[in-house]
């Protein structure tokens, strides 16, 4: 069973909150699904997964430091070649419109990508990501973050079966 | 009377309604504020004035490509030179959070940047540029344009001063 | 036979010596290329394509207003749905280093997203895509561009394959 | 007398390099300039300064994570407020054509921005501050570095003006 990490971290609490309903969007699709804060993921986790998924707060219009020396440092090791062709993604939460939440996405999605990574845009929701702003409903953000879970997870599935 | 020129093209009126609010607070700050749609605006309007400030609804993350032809063609002529020193913005309508609005708001500060121009951010408001997202309340856009109209017109007039 | 097909314009003529190496790379792995300038392409032609390239010069550090307006006017027609889940990929060439040509590809990075594509980094080389500056050799880019038509043609494979 | 701060940090040595020539170009306007690295600078130097400049090595198409540990610790303390209005700017090393230098810039950039910071496009040179590529001459990139310092310089001055 192809697997998908997510690798998050949380400033408010609302990042958090992302976190289950795409893990439940990613389980509806027969896809296995494990959770990381960044203070706990390990190398070996990063390398084993078949996706990536990187959740942070809108810092600065850019992502969480801890998040940046995670990719700096640890996943800077066998640099280039362990992540390349793995899929990737990112979501977040912020604070009112235009406070650089889209941006801070942005940021995670240029590391996945010099990391090779594939990713996939969504011309049906949020096209870059989940963005949770102060102002957005529990409910809608649930409804997304599983329907982007499911996404995400077609995604590995169809790479995995290109694989063999 | 130093003057600020704001230039903007709409989709579905939102962006529109953003042109009034900062032409209020340009004015409040005792700066002309002079308004030209994308279609009307003159390439010696541009050279004219001390400060461009661009709007445009979200494009799939971009500028509105009449925008770009703007400053592709026209104000391509004499470059480089003729805006540097200036001072730019850049706001603009979108869709729900995460809809590419801030993308936006960059790709255009992308380009005034490339023609010297100076911006400013915002760090008490939207920090790039106003963002009206279709869940912004009106009275809350319309606060948040005249605010950074002073904002905009405060930074012109202390250029200006500067330039004695 | 899966297709790609590359969509360009170019300036002063490199962003237009970058398409046949880029083809070359991509027939090397059994793809179909297919190239057609801005004012050319027809919207059946990107409709059919399983994977869709595009080049433009470094403009004011964005995409070419042309290629804008393919997306904005001509790709919008049947908008949400009809390039969801195509490759999409992005090269161009540029002046000097810091003059805009990684944001003018990832502008157009951002349009392909926003039409939900799947794009793919590159850890191995130019990270988000060929860019071809004024001091680069000839040979070296051309080495490039097919190396990179070939990671592309593999993932277009690749995803064709997970589809069956 | 008005002054500069810059702040940096290098990996191979390149970004380093950048700090003497940016230094005497400051100064031959008239404007102090002081430098730290990430490691020593005291959130009192950052107060203190007209202008904060940042310097880093293209991290996976991102600013350093020890950079962005300042920005969201150190400067983070009586946010929003004590850098808005001050002069911002970014410069770094990177390695080829499409590497992900100008996406690092702008990484820079959007923090500067988004506490308020007022910041200059160039339009005679590298548009969005000075990039040191592999194969950038080191005299070239010296005499870009001087001439960048001087507009920065020159911006500190007029805005410090307008203030009075």
């Amino acid at each position: 069973m192809p697997q998908i990490l997510i690798i998050y971290t949380t400033l408010n609490g609302r990042t958090g909150e992302m976190v289950e309903p795409i893990c439940e969007g990613i389980r509806d699709e027969g896809v296995e699904a494990l959770t990381r804060s960044v203070e706990d993921v390990a190398w070996e986790d990063m390398r084993a997964a078949d996706g990536i998924i990187v959740g942070n707060p809108t810092r600065f219009g850019g992502m969480d430091w801890q998040i940046k020396r995670l990719f700096d440092v640890t996943a800077f090791r066998d640099y280039p070649g362990p992540l390349s062709g793995k899929v990737g993604g990112a979501f977040g939460a912020g604070g009112r419109p235009g406070s650089g939440s889209e941006l801070a996405l942005m940021s995670t999605l240029h590391v996945l990508l010099n990391h090779g990574m594939v990713i996939q845009g969504n011309a049906h929701g949020a096209h870059y990501g989940p963005v949770y702003l102060r102002d957005t409903s529990a409910d809608a953000i649930q409804d997304e973050c599983r329907s982007w879970g499911r996404l995400w997870a077609r995604l590995v599935k169809r790479l995995a079966q290109g694989h063999q």
